[in-house]
């Protein structure tokens, strides 16, 4: 049986190519005692993955050049030699960019479909919803009413956030790319406004919106959009760092925030955050998570694109903003 | 009687000049019922006056073209028609940058000389001191044994902060402007170490006096020494956002921390803070800061300019870094 990987074959300068990664292929081995051998069905493309190939250090070690290029992903147990799993369980664990998956057992989640089909198991009852979930909640500590502006806003972590934040009686603003997405994040998702920063002045629409400022901000994007959001913001406003897609690619150094200087008038905090530092409360947030799709407050949004062998072009989609809600690839 | 004054003639683009302000004098008034006359005998001279010049929303109203050039100031009661004050108190009101101050007496705090020499009510017993006082236990949440950062070291608030830092426990280092600086940071002010910024490579300093990172970094300077710390921070390190002296007389846009995503990975925060944001805790500061300078534990260092008429050029010493402690002209 042949196993197909995508290997970092070398990091890359600005965006990933095909040529940052080698495609290789292997017979699986045989498992030994206490291991499990995961046919992997979806793989989960994350813009953090674009970090995860430098060679920097970070909250995580960099992919080492040769290894399979690091993902989440999920899929089925097809051969167990560990009590605690049997054929047929469907489980989460990170195997990487590749078809089968061999480990001990150590962190691998044990997935309910009869909840959720299997790939929203990457999405919002997956990593992405919990950085919405966590960053939003805890890093945000939003309060009832309050105005939150959320970027990347028909991404993952965006309508995860944008939802929660409704559901905590918050007035949210979205802002995304083209008239399409911001269609979607207000009539399918219940969001307030949605800004299309490709056709709107950022500033004058906030000030529409948001007349009063933003409370919350939570931000996927970096770059302009957050300088334009800095000058908006209200006093003891929280601006949770969850990412800066638009700097990831850079061959130049990152944009800082020119306007940083409003959190010093406006006693207002910017506050960083890694899923990984809520490890502690993870289940408690896969909970409640789990209970308000089953209620239906939350909509998974799946963007599921085919072939594993397009994984490099699939990858780009991510930074090219073409996805809406949680981009994975089927296996 | 004649009062003299500066008041503010243009707003300055950089560096302000003496051509910023505009000399004027006029008749001491006749005071009203209520009123009192207060001969200023120091005015404070704070970096935070170059923010109030510029035509800007701000946590403070810009000073008005032809107004009084707004400051801090202490002096005596001369005449009091207002049965709270008596001829002699000792006071502290922002009276602006001029000989004689008339007013009602509301927001005038009286002083005690026997607890300190007049001056150092602008110093660590007034704005500056509750400012450090303030922003490293409120807004950086300092805590025993904790790595302490502090630019602009040498300065009112950043004598403050090292000195209140090493009272609670922490492990100090400076950052300042030149060996005689840094040697009386550390030799007169207990600091564990002084970066000078103007011969030594700050990150590799860093890596040398704080080899575990930065839990508290209290930023006075911004720029590219912000850049700095903001590589070697630890997890859930606080930065917290004084001012920006580096920044204050640009003419280009003012340079964002191109660093920020250490905050991501580090679970970190940056959180700004203006001494107004404190006020309920103000009385409560100043005990406990009357206290420490009581028992020896917190030096006041003044830095006492002469002739009023300097004014314009005395100002710049702040952003010429020539000052050590707090800077006030004697009227």
């Amino acid at each position: 049986m042949l196993n197909h990987q995508f290997r970092l074959a070398q990091r890359p300068v600005g965006f990933p190519t095909r040529d940052t990664f080698q495609a290789t292929s292997e017979e699986v081995r045989e498992i030994q005692d206490g291991e499990i051998l995961v046919k992997i069905q979806y793989i989960s493309l994350d813009p953090a993955m674009r970090g995860w190939m430098n060679d920097a250090k970070s909250y995580i070690a960099p992919v080492a050049i040769g290894d399979v290029m690091r993902a989440d992903t999920v899929g089925e147990v097809i051969a167990s030699k560990n009590p605690k799993f049997a054929v047929g369980d469907f489980v989460n664990y990170s195997f990487g960019v590749q078809e089968y998956g061999i480990c001990d057992g150590k962190g691998v989640r044990k997935l309910d479909i009869s909840l959720a089909p299997l790939p929203v198991y990457l999405g919002v009852l997956g990593m992405a919803g919990m950085t919405g979930y966590f960053g939003l909640l805890e890093t945000g500590a939003v309060k009832d009413g309050e105005t939150v502006v959320v970027s990347g806003a028909a991404g993952a972590v965006g309508l995860t956030v944008g939802q929660i934040a409704k559901i905590k009686g918050c007035k949210v603003i979205g802002i995304a790319g083209g008239a399409e997405k911001c269609k979607m994040v207000v009539e399918e998702f219940g969001f307030d406004a949605c800004i299309d920063y490709k056709s709107e002045n950022i500033k004058k629409a906030l000030r529409t919106h948001a007349p009063d400022g933003v409370d919350v901000y939570f931000d996927n994007v970096g770059g302009t959009i957050l300088d334009d959001v800095l000058t908006h913001i209200r006093k003891k406003a929280r601006i949770v760092i969850c990412g800066a897609i638009s700097q990831y690619n850079n061959t130049t150094a990152v944009q800082g925030p020119s306007n940083y200087l409003s959190l010093l008038v406006n006693n207002a905090r910017m506050e960083g955050f890694v899923i990984f530092d809520f490890l502690k409360q993870y289940a408690q947030g896969l909970e409640q998570m789990g209970q308000w799709v089953k209620e239906g407050k939350i909509k998974p949004q799946m963007h599921i694109a085919e072939g594993f062998d397009t994984f490099p072009e699939t990858l780009l989609m991510l930074f090219e903003g073409k996805n809406t809600g949680k981009l994975v690839l089927k296996v």
